[in-house]
């Protein structure tokens, strides 16, 4: 089978505008996991999604923790011998302060020039519900869906949640699967769909230096010891060089080289550097030698700052000689790059530049591996196929300097890639006020992802 | 004359109590500048060293401004033909918080161990009333001071007020004198006194660094464009070398070397390396190649961060890339740098080391030049007599690596050198708590200015 029956499409049209009322009525609940007083409605955006899950034909429950918010687990095996599918999403919100900038109340959804606004329009209400009205959509006319499928729908994705891993890690069996598939991301640009296929990974750290056992003046001891200030510049300074290139001995041991045809497509992608830089409002953009932007951006390893303390910070001079400084800063890593690895070597690094008459530590925040998504699998090229029917054009192949944790945890638990289809654009401010989503966006998203069920199936 | 006549030190053996108690009735004023809620006190401060020396003999006012607190001026002016002194002090205190640490309320004066406690007592009350007592002697005994005599104490010194300058600056002629005399620095060591004859100046900077026109996401955008965090850490790390010596171009350019007999003195004094960086817990000390721990303190310029902020600085990790980052360091100067050559040439470093995609900002918070004050003058001889006179040993000649303003206003207005005869201990916690001062040092310090009187007569 390759494209989906045309009574899937026709059922999308007839059904598409109570498609919008119900997104809308699960817009309304406040589903905000960071906010304790929000966990009732926390629970409601729950059942809300299960009861439609129920109500279009998966049967569903809610997957209760000793603490956090439940998970919402529903699947549909009725195709047997056929590839089965994990449909991830979330349910939860970011919190929706500062409120004054919204144009429109967040839990109050509202349309503009085709678009919803509202908190989790786009993340990842919008984009998760489009899988079930998939669903709804082979169940209501064909009676049944042509792959299996297993919606996994989490609610503490904004916190960083551990339910989420926990419940990977023991249910191995019950969410074994070909194919993750996750619609959290955004297309290339406005009417140019994409698969992410690439995700960097992470290793977060925190340093600390200390220098006499207290703070000093800084006339009667300047000079004469170590300032825990200035070591701490000199030992951020020597992790990069001027040539943007990481300095930590042995970090490019295990980067993977972009391969010829990733640097083609990047390069043809409509992508302007200039324009890139005014939006940022930089004079010139710095990075890597020898690498475009967007090859930057993605595919290769960097090294932020994030937080710099120490010393007097308040207006006015003062003299002291602080005894304490610290960072915060992080790697991002691509593959084949093991975090772990790289945390070794970073340890040897600072120990080796870090200057006399101090004394570090530095600590493991938090690491991730990097992920690369095989794109020569028959379910990237079904999902490309199905995106090209929906959206009207081929998807391009992108990857992304961010890291989406669960797409690490499901190749580590469920040994499974993760098709990373997004339906969003990239200001549609998700985590920001006037989180939107395209209306239109959202039929096209439906429309792929019934296609995508059918595609799949053999 | 050489020594003071005997029927001074009897004078000063006769009213050592009454001097005390004078002591302790000026301690319980608490003339904290800094605080508005002690605007009454610190002028109650100022009424009294004005009754005090009208008291004893020498015609005082209070001079006032528009605003600020009063300096109090008196003179005596009945030896012609002889030199001037202009003594400095100041009756204004440090605020005493935080309060709990303190093993005696801060403005009732206690007396532990041969010290009396309480804020002010060394900085500057205690040191400042010797010469009031001093003049006392003289003009009790002898009816007359040996030399001239002019006082001015002022209310703003732990505030760094502006009437000061202005007053030195409009009188001139009335503040005409052939040296200052300042006691608010410290001996050497318990039973070692000690004349401060240089002192450092101060090029004392705010830099602020600025990249995108918005905090961005560390994954997104990380790599792509500069981080203004690792920006700053590279600038601050290019001013100084592995060996401690200043990057700046020229830096050192106009600095007086160390001569012979100082290289010579300071490796006489009794300092152990050892014991100062046990004192500060730390496992070495790091300072500029060549050079002796003293040395470095004293007279070789230093280059010290006093504060660092940017980015996150909250507990956990942020994948943050902030768009602003800043820092305040500062140069300590000795003779013959300029802190206005110097802030050019700091700036065209900067100018220089600042990596692409960032822009940034200077502020020249405060700039001094170092004093180094002329050993070789008759007041200094007569300075050291008078103190071997009154301490039973001769005082050792160092500098400090701190600066005092008033110094080198002294110097730029009135044109003469200030002897800085120091009756402190360097473990009297000025500006902390439970500040003390010898009451043995106290009528040494009487002593030794009423003898300094005598010697300076010609």
């Amino acid at each position: 089978m390759a494209h989906a029956p045309e009574t899937i499409d026709a059922y999308l049209a007839d059904h598409a505008a109570r498609f919008e009322g119900q997104l809308f009525e699960l817009l309304r609940i406040p589903s905000v996991s960071a906010q304790p007083d929000h966990n009732a409605d926390t629970r409601r955006a729950a059942q809300w999604v299960r009861d439609d899950l129920i109500a279009l034909g998966v049967p569903a429950e809610l997957i209760e923790f000793d603490s956090g918010h439940p998970i919402v687990y529903g699947e549909r095996l009725d195709a047997p011998g056929q590839p089965t599918l994990l449909i991830y999403g979330h349910y939860d919100v970011q919190p929706p302060e500062p409120l004054e900038p919204w144009l429109s109340p967040p839990f109050e959804p509202t349309v503009r020039d085709g678009n919803v606004y509202a908190r989790g329009a786009t993340d990842d209400k919008g984009q998760m519900f489009t899988h079930l009205k998939a669903a709804e959509a082979w169940l209501k006319t064909v009676g049944r869906l042509p792959v299996n499928v297993k919606f996994l729908i989490e609610g503490e994705e904004e916190v960083g949640g551990k339910n989420l891993e926990a419940f990977l890690a023991a249910q191995t069996r019950k969410l074994a699967c070909d194919y993750a598939v996750i619609s959290d991301t955004s297309q290339f640009a406005p009417g140019l769909p994409a698969i992410t296929y690439g995700l960097k990974g992470l290793a977060y750290f925190e340093l600390r230096v200390q220098g006499a056992n207290r703070d000093l003046h800084s006339g009667t001891f300047g000079g004469a010891v170590q300032n825990p200030l200035n070591a701490l510049c000199q030992i951020l300074a020597s992790l990069k060089g001027a040539d943007g290139r990481i300095q930590v001995e042995g970090f490019y041991d295990d980067v993977r080289p972009l391969e010829d045809w990733e640097r083609a497509a990047f390069a043809q992608l409509p992508f302007s550097e200039a324009d890139f830089a005014a939006d940022l409002g930089v004079a010139e953009l710095f990075g890597e030698v020898g690498y475009s932007t967007l090859e930057r951006k993605w595919a290769r390893p960097t090294c932020d700052v994030h937080g710099l303390w120490g010393g007097y910070a308040g207006p006015g001079p003062k003299t002291v000689l602080p005894c304490k400084a610290g960072a915060k800063f992080s790697f991002r890593l691509v593959p084949d790059q093991d975090n772990r690895t790289i945390a070794q070597a970073v340890r040897r690094h600072i120990e080796r530049h870090t200057p006399p008459g101090v004394t570090w530590e530095l600590e493991e925040m938090h690491g991730a591996p990097a992920v690369l998504v095989d794109t020569t699998t028959p379910g990237f090229a079904a999902a490309t196929r199905a995106i090209e029917t929906a959206f009207g054009t081929r998807p391009v192949f992108i990857r992304e300097g961010g890291s989406i944790p669960v797409v690490g945890l499901i190749k580590q638990h469920l040994k499974v890639d993760t098709l990373l289809l997004g339906w969003g654009q990239n200001d549609d401010n998700l985590h920001g006020p006037n989180e939107k989503f395209s209306l239109a966006d959202f039929h096209r998203g439906i429309r792929a992802s019934a296609h995508l069920m059918a595609e799949l199936a053999g």
